[in-house]
């Protein structure tokens, strides 16, 4: 029965590459990796319960698992080759697993990313995604490299998926197109991995760290990493507008600060290049909006219109965390 | 937290590869493939319950997590390199973790294999390892590629690990050496990946699969990507003598053909080489024995000493099977 399910979902993938010497079906995947570039790896798990609802739909959980590993990929600067799924669930429930497959191949599909291993365990659902990808020889983003004086920018907008956790389950939202929930409840179950915006940030950004935990606790890793401290002007966090049509302006900060689960691209460049970042990364289809600075010193500072720091919210999505 | 469980597991690791550019601390890892080599990728999840007691021990579920996964490796004959661990854990029970790491660290260290990117999240309580290796290009070992006439060898011994799932709980055994549980629960336990006979095996095996579901079973995918039979000489299966000691001739025989979590190699050789082989392996310190050939047709059949088929036990274990 294990070897139905990997193969149910084996066939439900669109991708085939030419460096995949040998796939799914032996004890291991066999990978060219080309001459000249480095293998980028990562591995993150979505456990029911704790990353999803128990009942999200089996598309989303799927698309979902594949697209966190792909977002840290795009924090590299790597372009993604491959994926192996290790897949637990309580009962081998063909149809859950079909259209699980179904959501990974969607977003496998787009990026063309084969899957090329997997296992399926009995037990409490919980997904784990390894991916795999390339960049060349001293060409990946890092979190250490940010430099002092150096701007600090962000994708697209903050806060959608913390604001979404929120409303799941209080239905549509108002009759208002605005004030409807679909656009925030997108952000959390389908985030969009910022790969082509990684790619095009090589050998522009000095520091990058995709936006997971919330924007202070990933910029502070980036600070940590690089020796650095930062200040954010809070009236430039970018959102959506519907974030703005259904939250006040402090609720929106505090989801923008610290809600987890954006998987926007937070990154650093010397400040005569911020024109180049932002008109490059536009051509990928982008936005990206300066937010504040590198500044000596460590820690995450945010401050108001008047350049006073104001009290900033819990610091990010931890587990474990009381 | 999630950080302090990460460097907790990382500060006891004890590996350091020069081929590691970039490990354990941002969102991938950035790794060096040697020139020439295929990459090698797997992975293969342990869930408490399922795989491993609730209350085994922790060094033994962090051995086991990492040696299912380079058993895998050794079949393809190749040289580990590096691992991931997803780590989903109930708490954020540092001693625990920290035990994890020590019996993960001990098979890693063995083996030259560094720790290179993780994650640990709030679940119950599951570990899914990806571990990934190299081969020489066209030297991979693969589960098509049994020829008719091929001998069928094993490595060591097969049964214990199922004989010692069967006796855990029952204590240490008689007073009688022999007859203690000792060496079978270490079987069960502690399997030790077959990464040297794997290697010695290049160029010499034409099919290759580690017996982790029962060699019935393991044989069987062979023999189902190769399209050929096999046929197995009962009587030749390589017993312990802690097995035999403490199960009869029937129960040992159930043990070995259908028994899992042996995580010996399966492999065939053209019968010329079958000396050959014995030798070799012997080099590794590994015993190799002949148990049957390949023959045309399909499926897997059992022979008495008199070459009459006998009935065989269900064909090992496989997840979700009622």
């Amino acid at each position: 029965m294990e070897f139905d399910l990997i193969e149910a979902i084996r066939a439900r993938m669109n991708v085939a590459r030419g460096d995949v010497a040998l796939g799914i079906g032996d004890d291991a995947a066999l990978l060219d990796v080309p001459a000249g570039r480095q293998l980028v790896a990562c591995t993150d798990t979505l456990v029911a319960g704790v990353h999803f609802p128990d009942h999200a739909a089996p598309e989303d959980i799927g698309w979902k698992a594949l697209a966190v590993n792909l977002s840290d990929l795009a924090a590299m600067g790597a372009e993604p080759a491959w994926a192996l799924i290790a897949l637990t669930l309580p009962d081998a429930d063909a149809r859950f697993v079909e259209r699980f497959a179904d959501g990974f191949a969607a977003l496998a599909g787009q990026h063309n990313v084969a899957l090329v291993g997997g296992d399926t365990t009995q037990g409490p659902l919980s997904i784990t995604v390894t991916a795999l990808g390339f960049v060349p020889h001293n060409a990946a983003l890092a979190r250490a490299g940010a430099g002092v004086g150096d701007t600090v920018f962000v994708t697209g907008t903050l806060g959608d998926a913390a604001a979404a956790f929120q409303v799941r389950g209080l239905g549509p939202g108002t009759g208002d197109p605005k004030k409807r929930h679909t656009e925030l409840l997108a952000r959390l179950d389908r985030p969009e991995p910022r790969l082509g915006a990684g790619l095009a940030l090589r050998g522009l950004a000095n520091a990058c760290i995709d936006v997971s935990d919330g924007l202070l606790a990933d910029l502070g890793h980036v600070c940590a990493a690089s020796g650095v401290g930062a200040e954010l002007n809070a009236d430039a966090l970018p959102l959506s507008s519907a974030l703005t049509a259904n939250f006040d302006a402090e609720a929106c900060r505090q989801f923008a600060l610290a809600g987890g689960d954006d998987y926007e691209l937070c990154f650093t460049v010397p400040s005569v290049r911020e024109t180049e970042v932002v008109e490059k990364l536009a051509r990928t289809g982008c936005r990206a909006t300066r937010i504040g600075r590198i500044a000596a010193g460590s820690g995450v500072r945010v401050l108001d219109s008047r350049g006073s720091e104001i009290a900033t919210p819990r610091r990010g999505w931890e587990h474990f965390v009381p």
